[in-house]
């Protein structure tokens, strides 16, 4: 996994698994640090503080390890009810359904409103 | 990731965060056709059809996909009610509690009954 530590995140509220995302040891430290979710970006290679840009930061109510001591979930209120930057509520937002995905729900936010560029 | 999908399985009934696994091809097309989660081992280099020792297997209820593609969600019935080897509900049993972890819960099953050994 190249040094880096897969962190579940789950709506503390609703139960909702609401994204997974990757730790390198300073966004470890920066999340403990902070109380807020900071993640390694592995596309941008750089620490994310999540919800930096947006003001949809994630407040950390709990962690766990698992028994592998490999992975972390990370229990969550998620400040503006979406984790996902298409607006909805969970990046798992695509359903199995036959052979193909279908969308399930409706964003909760207008990702042009939120990042700009609309 | 090594061609390997990252596969959250969380309790249908419940909401808890079970485990989080990895899947080649071989192990999604097992996992769609028989029903029952299958993964890869990394540590074994095989697949793996979780439960096939213990008869603990999970019952893939629903699958979801992530707004990148390249995380699953299943959301699953845990025969036998824990899906951790240590015979903890959830492999995420250890609660992070000042600078260390504490074990949440306890084993529902006595590891040694289940794969002998003991």
């Amino acid at each position: 996994m190249g040094g880096l530590l897969p962190a579940i995140v789950q709506d503390e509220a609703t139960g909702d698994v609401l994204m997974l995302a990757f730790m390198n040891r300073e966004a470890w430290e920066q999340t403990l640090t902070t109380g807020e979710a900071h993640y390694y970006s592995r596309t941008r290679n750089t620490i994310w503080h999540k919800g930096g840009t947006s003001g949809h930061v994630q407040r950390v109510k709990e962690i766990f390890l698992d028994c592998d001591r490999d992975t972390v979930l990370l229990k969550v209120e998620q400040v503006g009810g979406a984790a996902c930057h298409t607006g909805h509520r969970s990046c798992f937002h695509r359903r199995r359904h036959g052979d193909g995905w279908q969308v399930v729900g409706s964003p909760i936010f207008d990702p042009k409103e939120v990042y700009g560029g609309g």
